[in-house]
């Protein structure tokens, strides 16, 4: 019986650091729960004061990490640099050396996790990333242990803490884009260079995870359809909120018999969902099974210590199991090997969804009326139409649409349509609904 | 490479119906999760007409159920009969006859459950009981498994579908607690005997377990102070609306350095909150973590399939695992066990609370003031008093009063104390307050 197992960290920066306090913290606490003696055994890390910062003296410090994934006193490698160049390399070579693997790295995992995956399959070993998905949020687990009892139907998620911090207060404040953004800069829980959070990346990458392990589809980061909030008006989230909705950042995936759809995008629901009163840079996971019907799972989706909890929860898992014979008994992707199957992604024009349609018209008599012509005309349903004040200096007014079912490319072509009317002043503004009904 | 799993089902009721119809339904499904066959071989059911509704003929009837624990084809026993009496000695005959065993029997873990772990642990079998607490949220996999990395500071849960539909219905659409009930169990949300629900029991089962595995201490069922919902007023419903706060039957359970609480009543907390906004028979566990913070899981706390839902993902677990050379790798109450160590639970009246009271008084003036002197005198806080209108037919004034933080018997003197006074006209009512800060 192993009792000791000794840890490779990979990076001290902000997840890193949470890591090595929570294994020297809870130190005490982990043994309690796994017998176990759980040590950060060395750090790999070119800034060596930051480094000497973080650990004691005890904690051999490697400046060059393809060092330490040859340390054989390492039983398992946590990588937390990020990326997708060297931190690739870096799990690579630490899973030939037969050593387990864990990650936080989304874009590692929603852009080579199919190769990984084979790799570490080969050679044995797990390749684990509870701190990939929502943070602190214990969902890989759920859906791939917790309710692998299901075909899970859809997921919908707030994954990404920055843009529903940003949202939160365009409306609890009446802030413009821009301003919340510099405000959650401020605040630390936006990075300088926000576009990966702001432009829906971030998201798509924990979806395309989730997908796969709810699904049991390959992972195909390419499929994803992205749309971010920076052309988000704040109007439009009044606006939502005035006909029952709220507007947040989601990442979607359904299945359908013979397709899966896959996509980020801000999208309006009902404000009575629980999901939809998830506020600030917290994260919150929708998931649907056939049989438990919806369950939820909220939580803190970044920092140092939400997401080092996760990365821990996979160290206490490898360590609870270093004794079986295989310790990859659970599969890497929630599906055994030969039963992931590819599956059609559908393009956004493809799918069906209710929209949110704002339009900027010259406010002259009868055109609502012509809007509705077109409606009718394409035999599309109207669920909530409402004319907003008229701007005084223009003379244009907003009118706010909902629509029934209908496939967005269908949609698209009445937009075309009314785009081009001389009425219209401004670029429709097009938003996808979710009910999120079981 | 064991290819096949043949389960023995105790019961053909709600969940046992639920489990045989997800095993069957999402077979192929299941299949690609684990690579195996999972079979009903066997089901034991004195009601033959009742078993041969559910399964089909390859599946063995035991009218006993004391021969299907002994069936040596069998791998696993799922206990679904309910109750601490014969469903007790059947679980200990399978563990006898080394069988891993599979319950949704709150009580039986609740009341019993220190003796049948040891015996578990005896035999090298697993004990699991997913389905045991909060129907289909994976809570026992997220506490045990997924939150593992943390110390957990508390936790709070509605964990009774049946009062939480109650008390939605009282407060949404004015329903005094009997017509509530009356409807609930018109609905299927109550049993014809709902005493179990609505006097707390059922959810006392329910964090007595949860305490257990969040801080390793014995499962203590008769240490848990339990109030129901069956005294609680409707006005008082509407009153804590009034001042930011809705009543939840919550199960409430938090560490302290030698000591814990361990509690289930009716509970004020901030409309605000997450979890205040869980209604209608739904379920829902708010973790608080010393690294993660808050997180929360929400979903079905029972019915068929979502009870079913939690009994199939431990079905799986167990299947992943069969191949291991221990398949209790993961300790059955989280912690180890020479590391499950007693600590004092507290009484009540030892417990540290802010608290909402209502006196109803004589209408004289000066009346609030002499409340406040009581307060003053015993140096204790009071952070919202409000006056109600008077009753025209007999002079009586409804005072609400909000407190600071108070141990428990001292706010009790005072209770006593205003009681006692001639203005004095009723009980006064007593609800604890939680603020569910991180």
């Amino acid at each position: 019986m192993q009792n000791k197992i000794n840890i490779g960290l990979i990076g001290a920066g902000t997840v890193g650091g949470g890591t090595y306090k929570i294994l020297k913290e809870n130190f005490s606490e982990i043994f309690r729960k796994t017998g176990k003696e759980i040590i950060v055994f060395a750090l790999a890390e070119k800034d060596l004061k930051r480094a000497k910062e973080i650990v004691d003296d005890k904690t051999i410090v490697y400046e060059d990490a393809f060092d330490i994934v040859k340390d054989k006193n390492i039983h398992v490698i946590i990588e937390l640099i990020g990326g997708t160049g060297v931190s690739k390399n870096l799990v690579e070579e630490a899973i030939k050396n037969n050593k387990h693997v864990i990650t936080a790295n989304k874009a590692l995992i929603a852009m080579h996790g199919e190769e990984l995956v084979s790799l570490a399959r080969e050679h044995n070993v797990n390749l684990a990333y509870e701190a990939a998905v929502a943070g602190g949020i214990p969902i890989i687990k759920s859906v791939r242990e917790g309710l692998a009892g299901n075909k899970i139907e859809w997921i919908v998620g707030i994954l990404n803490g920055t843009t529903n911090y940003i949202l939160t207060e365009m409306k609890e404040n009446n802030l413009a884009f821009d301003v919340a953004l510099k405000q959650a800069q401020d605040l630390g829980f936006a990075e300088a260079d926000p576009s990966f959070d702001i432009e829906g990346v971030d998201a798509a990458h924990k979806i395309t995870i989730l997908a796969s392990i709810a699904f049991g589809i390959p992972i195909n980061f390419n499929a994803v359809h992205i749309e971010g909030i920076s052309n988000l008006e704040q109007k439009d989230i009044i606006f939502a909120e005035e006909i029952g909705y709220k507007i947040k950042l989601l990442g979607i995936t359904k299945h359908h018999h013979d397709s899966v759809e896959l996509r980020v995008h801000p999208t309006l629901i009902p404000e009575k969902k629980l999901v939809a009163n998830v506020d600030g840079p917290m994260n919150a996971v929708l998931v649907q099974g056939n049989m438990v019907g919806p369950t939820l799972y909220y939580g803190a989706g970044a920092g140092a210590e939400p997401t080092a909890s996760a990365v821990v929860a996979d160290i206490i898992d490898l360590a609870r199991n270093l004794e079986s014979t295989s310790t990859t008994h659970i599969p890497i992707l929630g599906f055994i090997k030969d039963e992931i199957k590819p599956k059609k992604i559908l393009l956004i024009e493809d799918i069906t969804s209710e929209f949110y349609l704002r339009f900027s018209m010259q406010n002259e008599s009868g055109v609502v009326e012509k809007i509705k012509q077109v409606f009718e005309l394409h035999s599309i349903g109207i669920g909530v139409i409402v004319q907003k004040e008229i701007k005084k200096d223009d003379g244009i007014i907003d009118i706010i649409l909902v629509t029934s079912n209908i496939i967005e490319k269908n949609i698209n072509e009445i937009i075309n349509e009314i785009e081009v009317m001389p009425e219209n002043k401004n670029k429709i503004v097009k938003l996808r609904i979710e009910q999120l009904n079981s």
